[in-house]
């Protein structure tokens, strides 16, 4: 089941380098996990902000909130879920080439 | 290079269903077309509206305005294009499979 | 797994009262019947407008979808569909008396 | 008389992780007396988001106000409220299992 | 149990003038029977629109929609509806003169 | 001549209980000097917002301007204002007993 | 006491011509019966669009009501006001050459 | 050549009450001269907000911009600046006394 | 003196496409008599969208209104303006090429 | 392939002018060499804000991305893109003089 999300990172003002890089760090191992295990379908960033838009394959609104909430940087991030269902005119089950 | 569009179909009321039905099958083998181009890399149902998600790559952007004008539909569609760059946690260069 | 929608109506300024009341009779027979499968868990009006507020429980955002264009009223309503998950804080694993 | 809510936590950058936790546990508490009294029908985590949808149950607006704001993290949460009324399509005259 | 609505009148521009009159005037005893049965406690133009913030007592969610849905132009009418409570910087339990 | 306004209050982070208690005790009485002189005809709660709406009866601008920035908790309002004229369906001149 | 109003013209699209030009050239002559009594202190065109910006001296609501409810074009009209006050940098009582 | 700005005055929240009275002292001078040049054809107060409405007459929008940023409170605001232009209905070449 | 524009387009349904394509060829014709005369600077197509951003150079506000409402498009066109002024960062005085 | 973009910068209210001072000098001095190496074809400021629209001419999302996000006040920049394609009625190939 696929869900789109938009995640818009916003840091406090006061947050130091090393902080943010050290979460960066985290964040970057914590979204690469989840994209080998097929959970995370593609991400891609939002040219000129930073922000991005990813894909998500999950069996339920559970999961997909631990996973989301599960982020390093989750509460710096504002989130957006779209639902997404197959459309009428897709030629593929799958476009992620599975 | 990436593209996310959304757009949103939006029919006048006095269109008949014959008319309807005859843009929309249109629209199915355009999009179908463009899919089996390698052009439009995927497109979802959003959930509940008369709108979808699809994810363009092309080469530039006449190209894309030319292909997206192109829709049967394309007079009844609000259409709302966001470019996509590489993300650094991303794992894969291209996640469709290619 | 739930979803909210948010379901305001809208409809053409020359839909004559006959159509309008036959698509009326139409909606609440499907709505009754989504109610006895379980599909919809609840449904209630927006004080003072033409829309409501329902909860559904389905498997999969394709069966969402196609019971949700499914409504005789679905090219006159706007949709929104908003995923939820469990709250840590619920007491109950289903509020619907299940 | 049913109310829809949807409250939306935003917590100052300056709290401490202790401060978070206490008031946490402090909002489970309060929300589920609420839960067992039969004042709050349902409460669901909107996915992705640190926010809820939750229906009330409650005799009128100055007793229904006293008990938002009595919520432990109230002063860190934006509230808005909805009133809802009895649905013509409706088949149950209470979803909750009463 | 007070309501502050806001109103906003529009009419269709197929609409002819005598169907306006007549709906005005029949909006008029309607809203004047609310008001002297002690329904409605008060309702003002807002300056430069065809449109009112009026203010509602009543007993209920049901008995507010039903009020509301009853006014001769309410298919014409966006209506928004906010619960109010009693403030506790009030001077008076009821500003209306009762 | 009647006003509208809704005043939404936000206080900073850093604000301390006893300045929060203190400058509410301040508010109260100043608002209640203000209902007692027939300035503002009303005030009420918006149900679980820190807001209100209330209703100003002034003779001018200036005169509403100054009130208004008197209010001790001003410099933490957000304020919005709606002149509100009399209402071709109103029975009475006036609807706050006098 | 000055207002300012913004005043957005949108004609529906089967208004013919001469029925528009009509309506334009009332609100000419109505416009400049305001301007020339004081009550109109100026008006200006938005640029690139139909709309404008003006500013009325009155003694009150309903006269202002009264005034821009009986602009010829006034059903085809969006209109937003604004009360002002004397501000405390003004080296003028009155801007307007009084 | 006219412009109309709104702008809105936010201070943060550190900013002691001796530098926003100097700084709105500063600002006053600033305003005073702009309209004893004839550069600021008027200034007025949102009723209810620290803001204001103001009609600028420049030569071109470097000066304008140069103008506006040298407010003294100018990186504590947010202006909006809208062109206008003469209005066929206007009866008055300058409606500021010139 | 620098304006950016964005003009979107939107026809009434109920217009026929000899119509559509006669203001068209007006519209290509009017936009290319600006640009050999140096009034419109740029023209560029927002991609997906029935809109443009354009940059026009005119001596005063009452030209550019002028020039603007007298596309053969302008009915139909929603147009928004943003006055440009020299950047401090600017390596040239114009971009344009003169 | 051309890109608008607008640019609004939002300081922190606790930076200092010494900080303020030296990124404007490194952001003067990175946007001069976009400008120079043809990146960015144009850079205008909007008449009373902290803002900027500026059109840049790159190869690709990619190329863009890191040219945006290497702005040394990026952390403080909110950026929006839109892509742009050539219109229909342009006269040129390249406004920008080449």
């Amino acid at each position: 089941m696929l869900f789109l999300a938009r995640m818009d990172v916003v840091f406090p003002d006061s947050m130091d380098a090393v902080t943010k890089a050290d979460l960066q760090a985290q964040e970057k191992e914590y979204s690469g996990n989840l994209q080998r295990q097929g959970l995370m379908k593609g991400i891609w960033r939002v040219v000129g902000e930073y922000a991005n838009y990813s894909i998500f394959d999950v069996d339920g609104h559970d999961e997909l909130h631990e996973l989301l909430s599960g982020f390093p940087m989750f509460a710096h991030m504002n989130v957006k879920v779209t639902p997404l269902a197959k459309h009428p005119n897709a030629t593929l089950d799958d476009f992620f080439g599975a």
